[in-house]
């Protein structure tokens, strides 16, 4: 069974959708099995994360912001890939140490999910975007 | 088929639950297939790395407690989830650094893991835990 | 159903191996299910990377050598595991960093890629070397 989330972004920072994914899930009757989510896109990520206290993705983001500050600071001057903004080539080095491919074993009807666990996208790009979420469920 | 792995750590490392995750495998009975990992919590991550010198472990260790010190360290007082002492926000990053899922495809009743890879819990908290890691086989 | 792809490396960089991985995926005949690839080595990993301008593939290496210099660099003196070569643990830090395992959804006997995403593998040895990428589609 497959699915697209479209999970619109405000530039950069965390967007959960968890809620959207386990309605998804339970829609489909499945009760034992494998959900897997793939990110469509080379400047986005997807996470697992607490969902309990907002400051943890804020500062994720500072944290990522920091090791892979934008192509105009004078530290990243090797980059090469600049014209589509000092914020693109960052991004697609996000995506390299981020997930782009999550799997989750779905029980009884339910993700397996730790208490505090929650699920993410994490937008690399200043601009808004929309983005595609591939899922598939067997 | 589904299961649980407990696994206990003793602050921050490296443990290895390789033989375990293997005889769960052999036991199931099924001859090909793809095992999926999944650990259910923020703040420890699923490695698969060297297992043939334990430096290895210590190197890695030694390498992230660098990338990501403690929120106590000067250069991470921009952090402000640290009401759960300075060992959880970066416990947090890593986790988004490091895998929380992992799919290993069975042949002929066994991981097909390479000579030198073994499966490894990477416990980010400074307090030992005991793990849960969700397993998937199908 | 199982194969081996095995991908030659001419030491750091990445090869791109998509075109190899979506013939034998049609060739399955198999329409709707989830490709996954793992890496059976610890000092190597795969990504989805951007595959338009071959510049981001030389800006991520540029990236991983300054974020993991070799062991023979004064920053990194506190590793252990140097016996292999400077280019070793460095190696196995970017394995841990980067994913070891990859799942991508299958729809109409296609990859469900985004427009730009290719499928690579990141050498993170000198030398070059023979990778064996096991796969998984079901």
């Amino acid at each position: 069974m497959q699915h697209d989330f479209s999970i619109p972004t405000r530039g950069q920072g965390l967007v959960e959708f968890t809620r959207e994914v386990q309605a998804w899930v339970a829609d489909s009757g499945i009760q034992d099995g494998l959900l897997t989510l793939f990110v469509r896109h080379t400047s986005c990520s997807l996470l697992i994360q607490e969902n309990a206290d907002p400051e943890v993705q804020e500062d994720l983001w500072a944290f990522f912001s920091r090791l892979v500050p934008p192509s105009s600071h004078p530290s990243m001057a090797y980059l090469r890939h600049t014209y589509e903004g000092p914020d693109d080539m960052p991004a697609h080095i996000k995506a390299a140490i981020m997930p782009v491919s999550l799997s989750i074993p779905v029980r009884r009807g339910n993700l397996a999910l730790g208490t505090w666990q929650g699920i993410y996208l994490f937008e690399h790009r200043d601009a808004p975007h929309q983005r595609q979420v591939a899922a598939h469920l067997a």
